[in-house]
């Protein structure tokens, strides 16, 4: 049984491997699981079929035999809990490892989105400049706390987790901001990250789908 | 070994069960687990003693014996996986549940906190009254794709789930804002979360301390 995921037939971010597959991807590598890719076009991910497998509209999602999931951090736990050692093996460890994975995307996350929304959902409107000193106020005051939590530590844990593969993920996105050069131990979680072998096949995979090298 | 979860001194909600703890107190009282609470001001919320147990400086928190976590979540997940059948036994349905813990706090949670930046953050802002309706819009869009899931089934999937009890939390957060009555449906479901026993006993206890009768 083949597992198939989705990804942007063509992502918005050109091949930064910042579009959500790319998590998926990590967690597969990191368990060194096969996996096929179905493209969808933003026509199809409004349409009935793909709706019923994600009722939100978006991409990833994983099929697996008889299992179909949606949202990216059920399926990397998915992934975590049942092919790899993205999970501790001790319960509390394991416990504290899903702690992080609900961080990344429930306290880190939502104010990073905040900044994708101030500048293409509401770039256009005659605050959106007065208003981005809020919105980059909210990502400080996070990334602070989290790097006050991280402090020179390697991984959020002990060893590197589900958990640091959704946080590292999530700052990625504010890269491009600049922000993350003001927190260099982040800046350095980040790059530990990227480093990983499983990291780099995942985001050559989407970058040679997204951006294909001319000839 | 008695669970210890923290809790605002005093909410900011007044006792409308809004603060997270009542997503916590609610799975310890659907799996009969009793728990003490340990109140925290906005001062010490801030203070090294509660960032060392919550890096972010809010509530609530988890401690039982060694283990301490923090993240609503991953403390009602915590909570549902060792002691309750708020998670089915298959396998799959497992994975599904978990994947709607997932959506209620990464795809639904998300726009309907920024409704509350909009009010309280932001709400003397000069444009807060010309952005109000994108921040309702948003909501409304991701409503919508609820609402088509959920048709008229009794739950988010087969049974009542910690998918289900994290969901209607977001969801009554939308209760004062009218917009839940647009969706007959979705508040309907959120009427049968609030009809269940341990929420209701949840609800009462977080309301004592909030708004004790006077006499």
């Amino acid at each position: 049984m083949t597992i198939t995921i989705t990804a942007f037939e063509r992502s918005p971010d050109g091949g930064k491997g910042l579009a959500r597959d790319t998590r998926v991807r990590w967690a597969l590598e990191e368990a060194e699981l096969p996996y096929d890719v179905r493209f969808v076009s933003f026509a199809e991910m409004k349409q009935p079929a793909h709706l019923a497998v994600h009722p939100f509209g978006q991409i990833p999602t994983f099929e697996d035999g008889d299992l179909t999931l949606f949202e990216t951090g059920a399926i990397v736990f998915h992934i975590a809990e049942r092919h790899t050692n993205l999970l501790p093996a001790d319960p509390d460890a394991r416990a504290r490892a899903v702690t992080w994975m609900f961080a990344a995307l429930s306290s880190v996350e939502p104010p990073v989105l905040d900044l994708q929304t101030a500048k293409f959902a509401e770039g256009d409107k005659p605050w959106a400049q007065e208003r981005m000193p809020l919105v980059f106020d909210r990502i400080r005051a996070r990334l602070r706390q989290l790097a006050d939590r991280l402090g020179d530590a390697e991984w959020l844990e002990s060893s590197f987790s589900a958990g640091d593969l959704l946080m590292v993920s999530v700052l990625l996105r504010l890269r491009m901001s600049g922000i993350l050069d003001e927190f260099p131990t982040l800046a350095a979680y980040v790059a530990r990250g990227e480093a990983r072998p499983a990291y780099k096949r995942a985001f050559a995979a989407q970058l040679a789908v997204n951006a294909p090298p001319t000839d």
